[in-house]
């Protein structure tokens, strides 16, 4: 476990932590017919929080579950179907989110407002209720302790694999689990302001956590992991960060204490793995890109200049051709609006001098070529202007990304 | 020429307005053999206005033009040259720029200060001297009244073709003309801050403009057709717009009156019409798309608005695929950070209503798909929120865009 407390359990998934099920069924939304239905729930009332999508147009599901945040202490479980967004369908949109809960709340025996939802897939076209209400019965059926990776499988819509981890954390007063899932892959852009989330995702702990404190690690953590990462500079009507924390360890973590500390760490963790897979799963992803800012003279400057470099056409589709071609690095970072003095910009890949003195640095184009050549490397730039420092995940822009976009109907 | 009083001139272009000559060359920069070494030249001292890219690595011929508005009342001449930006280039590249003036006015009997200088093409690496000097010593023995047409080949770089208009404005005191021609086709995207300009463009007029009023005009033309479109989301290190008033038609322009007006009116339709085939000629452009917002709440609320739609991948992708897929414009408008009700925004596509009430306006689909299968449409965006407007015009994105940029060499 070592000196950060936690480790990560092979096959781990959400029903790693005591006391949560899943689910994952064909309801029949996907013409492809693939699993489109899963549920994750609780065998125990579970303290909850959630971060949403900052896009005014709010999906009916992540409006309802804003009022499950706002007025209710626990709950039991979340339904998520793909397939259909339920965005922009209006008050009968609504009223089929709020009658998915009371289907799958008919079926549990429990109430209705202890029921979370999530939608994801095409916007503007209306549930097929009967369908829903069919899978919603057999998801119900289905919840086992097992059920942790067909759930994850059940949420995807054009990922290629499931992303689904679980960490075991070493707290004062005996071990806890952490289980999470997610999935993107397109429309993935980061925002800054808190509370917000982007995508699917969904954790689960059997610690004991109140709302308040769980609310938190929702906020930090996905400012630290999510909002970190940019896949298209598109944001989503329907991004959702679920945390659910039923206390069924025996181990309560409490705000302040040296355990929160290590709680959060791990769950940062946990959301930085989930979310670094959703940037290697994105769509039509062939490298993944670490923008590392360093020494900007502010928090946004770091961050606006690590966003400029990570949402530029014209860098993704370089980093596609394998070409060093830092100019469009170089030009991303001048009109990104951080502050500094071009002569003090160090523009590195990996540990290789590519910029220095606002001119080519020296390095044989040969070198850095065959460092581009991999699946994973790092920009470093470092600004010369202060001390604040911002990391963010992207990838680059490939022929398949815009297959899939001209094709997929969202 | 009906009440607008200006009207287009067939085959038009720089050399157009009275005492303007240039000429287009093959210097040798490019692989391709193709030309890449143009200028423009005015018989006698022009007053002139210039506006530059706001990217912070501001490439060494803009720095130097820079200069030239501040000190210089009159210039003779620009050079441009594709095939190589001279950016990030330090002070060798920096003198470069200084000694291709020094070239120029030599063979022209001129002041070097007389002379401003443009690049495009591959940042980072030095000029070749040699190459250019015989190159510029060509072009000057090559100035000519019909050369406008060549000059506007020689300053393409990834354009396939040369985009060149002049018009004919009646002002009180008699006819005068402007002419104009430009260069895209990758980074491109706007700024709303000014003075700055996108890609190079030179215009000239055989009116008598002072060089104060001729700065207005190219601040707000700017503004109101380079400023409103967006290919790429990219701004370059290099761009330029440079506005040439020689006074050989011998009518003056003053500020305030109604040939002012006039004028404005005149230069505007030329730089718009410039900036619209340059959006059209964009890097594998496939679609030619109108954002149009309407009633916003302030105009940078329009401008966001119409930015996050013209920059969304996920838009730019679905037009490409002539997919209807309105959600993906919804999801823009609604992080573009613009203030309004989602109940009471409208889209349209031309006059086909799309969302009415956040919901489906209920426009066959058919319909919609057959209207984007058009090469140029227009999304309306009414936010119900104010009357701030603003137009932006952009394009798709198409696999040859990925080609083109995954391969080239900035």
């Amino acid at each position: 476990m070592g000196k950060n407390k936690f480790s990560f359990i092979t096959g781990g998934s959400v029903t790693t932590p005591q006391g949560f099920v899943a689910s994952g069924i064909t309801a029949g939304l996907k013409i492809s017919g693939k699993p489109d239905l899963a549920m994750v729930a609780s065998t125990v009332p579970a303290n909850f929080a959630g971060a949403f999508t900052s896009c005014k147009f709010a999906a009916a599901p992540v409006q309802l579950d804003r009022e499950r945040v706002r007025h209710q202490d626990r709950v039991r479980a979340v339904i998520v179907n793909s397939g259909n967004a339920n965005a922009c369908t209006g008050s009968i949109g609504y009223d089929n989110a709020v009658k998915m809960c009371e289907i799958a709340a008919r079926e549990m025996q429990i109430a209705p407002e202890e029921v979370l939802v999530s939608s994801t897939g095409r916007i503007g076209v209306q549930l097929p209720l009967d369908i829903i209400e069919a899978g919603i019965v057999k998801a119900v059926a289905a919840l086992s302790e097992d059920g942790g990776d067909v759930a994850a499988h059940a949420i995807m819509t054009t990922d290629t694999k499931p992303k689904s981890h679980a960490v075991e954390v070493e707290l004062s007063g005996g071990k806890v689990r952490i289980g999470g899932m997610t999935k993107g892959a397109g429309m993935i852009a980061p925002r800054l302001t808190v509370p917000h989330a982007t995508m699917l995702c969904y954790i689960t702990t059997d610690a004991a956590v109140d709302n308040r404190l769980l609310a938190e690690f929702a906020g930090s953590g996905a400012d630290s992991s999510f909002n970190c990462i940019n896949i298209d500079g598109d944001m989503s009507t329907n991004d959702t960060l679920i945390l659910m924390a039923n206390g069924l360890a025996g181990v309560t973590v409490k705000a302040g204490t040296e355990d929160a500390a290590v709680f959060y760490r791990a769950l940062l963790a946990l959301l930085q793995q989930l979310a670094r897979e959703m940037v290697m799963d994105g769509e039509g992803v062939s490298k993944f890109v670490t923008i590392n800012v360093r020494n900007a003279a502010s928090a946004t400057d770091a961050y606006q200049c690590a966003y400029a470099v990570s949402n530029s056409l014209l860098c993704k589709t370089a980093w596609f051709g394998c070409d060093p071609n830092w100019g469009r690095i170089i030009a991303a970072i001048g009109y990104s609006g951080a502050e500094f003095i071009p002569e003090n910009v160090k523009l590195d890949y990996n540990d290789k001098p590519v910029v220095r003195h606002a001119m080519d640095a020296g390095t044989p184009e040969r070198e850095l070529a065959e460092l581009l050549r991999e699946r994973d490397f790092t920009v470093n730039i470092d600004l010369g202007a202060g001390d604040a420092d911002f990391t963010m995940w992207t990838n680059d822009i490939t022929y398949e990304y815009v297959k899939i976009n001209a094709e997929y109907h969202t």
